[in-house]
């Protein structure tokens, strides 16, 4: 008999797991679950769809189930919960509009993915209030923009999701008021990256940061009140909006795991060994739902991003399919557009972060611009930049900056890789013409003086 | 009394090493002699000096005379000319306004930068053909530009130089005609990237590849006749022009240092130990006229790029200071804009040039998207990337795209710098949001390719 591959979750890890198992084994059974009525999707896009840019929530998909069903031979069933997993007997329970019905594995894979954080606000079940997670949330907020024509929205929370809609939503032409409890947006970016991020938001948005969100109430249809206190003083205050959206992060999705006796680490993410497998043999899991290991500290993180999710569901697959490959590690690199900036970060940036894994971390951050200063379009770019001071290796960087952000940050990810002590960054030979960078790149710069601090 | 150093040649690499050297060493007299007018100017920006991107040309001038002066204590001295290097009485012979000089060093950095290559084409010197190399030859052509208002240009080069000047061109309004020799434009990028960069030119400029120029001759004041002849069967051509812009690249310039015994290397550049000395004890030599060592072979080639002048200049300064400062090998990163495409190469491309090193090079070729395809602004680009087959190292890339590509090159030099195998360049945790890239970056996909094929 066929060995059988069950894959618990249709997105981006559970998806690339299972093609990638069938690339490389042919004979394989694969059958991929689904609760939603979506596979493969980009989850990353729904800020884009949100704001137009994506015309049909559609376009996000990245494969559609016919490709996996007739191209890939990958069994996938939508509508499809698993509410159970059972690993002495290697079967799992599912609920479908089918009723509901056992199914056996030889190889289980858990992408269960992450779910939003759901605060204990009072309120938050009112009418206008939404949250943003998968497509349905997206295309509900969609309707509810299009039926209702709210001017204003109250966005809670300031990290990457709550400040991409914070943007869609401007890009709408609705007035913006964003809520963090912590003092800076984007908050693990460190303050002086954050600083350039608050002072553009400030002139799309109003801005409470180190605020909590007490109470939602609706006033009437359409308007709701929203009470925040100020962290520092306590002191209250009433604001208005005719909609709020929730952005207060993600949680790994692991109640299944958690049932079945898989061990959770101390991220409450799944804890895998270096080819995915989960404490009990024959379960793996990848995406969201686990933990990654970083390339800077070696240590577990909870890190959910789309490419390690990919990647990992990749060499889930592969191993599974019978040619071992082992999980990597990340830098943890991320990016975000942020009205007319880019923003992104790599390794460990946030030094008391940085003292907890034992190093001795020495920053700098420096000023500079995208391009020689004499030619047009030149916007300032600012770099910060981290390094252990006994052994003088990179430890991460956050930049900020009118282009060019995105992949400047990837260099320094590549260091990052490499172990690269910071002399030898600052010794890379990187491109230059006067429309991309100043003969001495941004990054060069801000390692020559890191270099300079660490004598 | 105080040691003196002195150096022959105000640009790049010269200037930093002065610049440097008085940083490390507030004792030491310094004194820089340039034979021109300018010194300190940045060469890279004279095609955007003729595009009108910088209005001035005093723009360019990076940091002006009275700031080394008065500043640095550097002793700049402009129009002076040195004629003569003595090693064994360790003086120069210098002509200047003020006469005939000799001047006594106790170090010498020799940094006399490259000149043009002038192809021994007869009427080379008619009015109306130029060549570019300095800051008198781009204010010749403004002027040139202003008074006469040439409708057409013909570029003889499709280099570097060559194609930023076309598009400078191009973006005056002048009809633009290009001549090379060789089989493509961009050349060494290898011709999966030429021919994307021969598509989009053609959409503003005539092409003449594999031709070769006879002769120009004036027909009438601000007319000209220029004779080619196709290599591959000799046909002849008459084309006409209003003007005449030679690019045919650029050779070191090493009179002086051959005139006083110091070894040049195959390349015809000077050639220096690890810490910038010739052949003769106390006279250095660093930027366009000297040799450097690729981080890909291990051997000395001659690439004359600012950023390396920069660098290398910056660490003979250190040295000659007192602090011994070794070059950093070159991984050989370019990047040019043409028209609407960015343009890039690191390492070594060519697989003829691999094979030449004991590499036994393997290449591949992707197509992807510089965003999310369902982003809007997503442009095609294209990445060649080589490795070695025994050993699985990366060797070098090229790409063309519509965006982005300058810092993509940027992370292949890193990983060139890093020794990486084509494993960890796949492996690398790159920056990702749809506005900036696929969730799995053209470079990343490539890498993936190529390890296919490397099996």
């Amino acid at each position: 008999m066929k060995e059988r591959f069950v894959v618990i979750g249709g997105d981006a890890s559970g998806m690339s797991a299972a093609s990638k198992a069938r690339r490389e084994n042919p004979e394989l059974e694969i059958i991929a679950l689904e609760k939603s009525n979506y596979a493969s999707y980009a989850a990353c896009g729904l800020p884009y769809y949100i704001k137009g840019n994506v015309q049909d929530v559609e376009d996000l998909i990245a494969i559609t189930p016919e490709v996996f069903r007739q191209k890939r031979n990958i069994d996938l069933r939508l509508q499809h919960e698993v509410i159970k997993i059972e690993p002495e007997e290697k079967t799992i329970q599912i609920v479908s509009p089918q009723g509901e019905s056992t199914l056996a594995y030889d190889k289980l894979l858990i992408s269960t993915g992450a779910r939003a954080v759901q605060p204990p606000i009072k309120g938050v079940d009112s009418e206008g209030v939404f949250i943003l997670r998968g497509i349905p949330d997206a295309v509900g907020i969609k309707e509810y923009l299009t039926r209702r024509r709210p001017q204003s929205v109250l966005v809670i929370g300031g990290g990457y999701i709550g400040m991409e809609m914070a943007d869609a939503f401007y890009s709408l032409g609705m007035s913006v008021q964003i809520v963090e409890l912590l003092p800076h947006l984007l908050n693990s970016f460190g303050s002086e990256i954050s600083e350039e991020v608050e002072n553009e938001t400030q002139n799309y948005a109003r801005l409470y940061l180190g605020h909590r969100v007490n109470e939602i109430r609706p006033d009437q249809p359409g308007r709701l009140s929203v009470y925040l206190s100020r962290e520092v003083d306590r002191k209250e205050e009433r604001v208005e909006t005719e909609m709020v959206l929730i952005a207060t992060g993600i949680v790994p999705e692991v109640t299944l795991a958690r049932e079945a006796g898989i061990e959770l680490g101390k991220t409450r993410a799944i804890i895998t060994d270096e080819y995915g497998q989960t404490s009990i043999p024959d379960i793996y899991a990848a995406g969201d739902c686990a933990e990654v290991k970083s390339i800077v500290t070696n240590q577990n993180i909870y890190l959910p991003l789309a490419l390690t999710a990919n990647r990992n569901g990749r060499a889930v697959g592969s191993t599974i399919a019978g040619k071992k490959t082992p999980l990597t590690p990340v830098a943890g690199t991320a990016v975000v557009k942020l009205f007319e900036l880019e923003v992104a970060t790599t390794g460990v940036v946030n030094q008391e972060i940085a003292r907890q894994y034992g190093f001795e971390p020495v920053k700098v951050t420096i000023e500079s611009s995208t391009r020689a200063g004499y030619c047009p379009g030149a916007k300032p770019i600012k770099v910060s930049l981290v390094a252990d001071r006994n052994t003088k290796r990179l430890l991460g960087s956050s930049m900020v900056g009118g282009e060019g952000v995105s992949k400047r940050i990837d260099i320094v990810a590549a260091a990052l890789y490499g172990q690269f002590t910071v002399r030898q960054l600052e010794n890379l030979d990187l491109a230059y013409a006067p429309p991309f960078s100043p003969v001495w790149d941004p990054v060069l710069d801000a390692a020559r003086v890191l270099n300079g601090k660490l004598g």
